[in-house]
């Protein structure tokens, strides 16, 4: 049994989507993030960073793990699945996982505060992230026109840390116009039961919206 | 042989250091990055993103890797070093190399836009992410209070990948004021020979000041 705590954010859709591809039974510790409950001491204990995702590995010695890339690590070896053996495939996929957790994500991350919930309007901090996502969505368009997944032919962690993320372009105001290989694999990807049933772990009802960007407003997490 | 592209960067100090921890020969192309030379295409062949740095393995059927967390995890598991065996203290640095992938970088690297780069000076959002970086860094003081380093009682990637970003926190305008644990690391790292010799590499000539900056205010990366 994996202990999961998360919240209805693309960094811990990444985790149950794993999870769900994985088929490994998991329990949900669904932490409300506008009541600040991830950084409450009991929860720092688990990850000193006070963010979701963590996992907590009942039948490894309670093995403790933060940081979504080193959880989605830690499970594909774990089961030797959604992270290719062979040395070039695998070095592929951990550099788009990386590529996801140094740009992607915080670039998208950066996109939403700014054109969603930060109290005041900036344009030319929106732009600049809405471009940078946008530049970087040209990348992965590029990838994808030769590869059918981030990593080549085979469906990885890359692509689970990734398609959250990208999937919410619209939330970010990031236009994806042209951009048919990501649209592609937006899609291809959405198929996937694993997939679809990920997203609604913990329930789409915390998934922000208008009434739910004024709460979060307040904190202005990234 | 490895070939090492890069520039007088945090990420890209973080493989000079790594190359030079390791006693690994290597061969450095200095690109220019006020010239865009990250964006021709044949660099583009080698790293699709457009960023520093990438390196090419001569010695391994001439392996080409980019982005620095890949890279480190790739120089690590090649010689066996700088990354614990034990699959506890392992996870460990992976998680510590994600917080720096996902946290440290990206927030420091927004601090240095607003604050040095940035055409117009917006105070929120200096604001902002010189607040963010605060959090990170006190998360990271404590838990160095009772480890010697990020990920325990060894020096790994973790401490590689996040050291080149810390040290530079005046430049960030980050107060690191009362983080004694912080303060102890970043001095003890700084007496290292080969993270003295890594951070010359390339020259530290074309380390951001105030002339460099208004270069840089031009392309507005992250």
């Amino acid at each position: 049994m994996i202990e999961l705590y998360t919240a209805a954010t693309p960094n811990g859709y990444k985790i149950s989507i794993a999870l769900e591809e994985l088929a490994l039974k998991y329990q949900v510790h669904h932490l409300d993030l506008s009541a600040g409950e991830q950084k409450q001491s009991d929860y720092l204990a688990i990850n000193p960073n006070g963010r979701i995702p963590a996992i907590i590995d009942r039948d490894n010695n309670n093995f403790v793990i933060f940081e979504s890339g080193a959880i989605l690590l830690y499970l594909a070896e774990k089961t030797g699945k959604l992270l290719p053996q062979d040395p070039y495939q695998r070095s592929q996929t951990i550099q788009w996982l990386m590529f996801q957790m140094g740009g992607i994500g915080p670039m998208m991350g950066q996109a939403n505060v700014f054109y969603r919930y930060f109290p005041e309007k900036i344009p030319a901090a929106i732009n600049r992230y809405q471009h940078e996502g946008r530049r970087l969505f040209e990348v992965m368009d590029k990838q994808l026109a030769t590869n059918q997944y981030l990593a080549g032919a085979e469906y990885t962690i890359a692509d689970i840390a990734t398609w959250p993320w990208v999937r919410s372009y619209e939330w970010s105001g990031i236009d994806i116009t042209g951009l048919n290989h990501l649209q592609r694999w937006i899609a291809q990807i959405s198929e996937r039961p694993a997939v679809q049933k990920g997203i609604t772990i913990p329930p789409s009802s915390d998934a922000p919206d208008e009434k739910k960007a004024q709460q979060i407003s307040k904190m202005v997490t990234r």
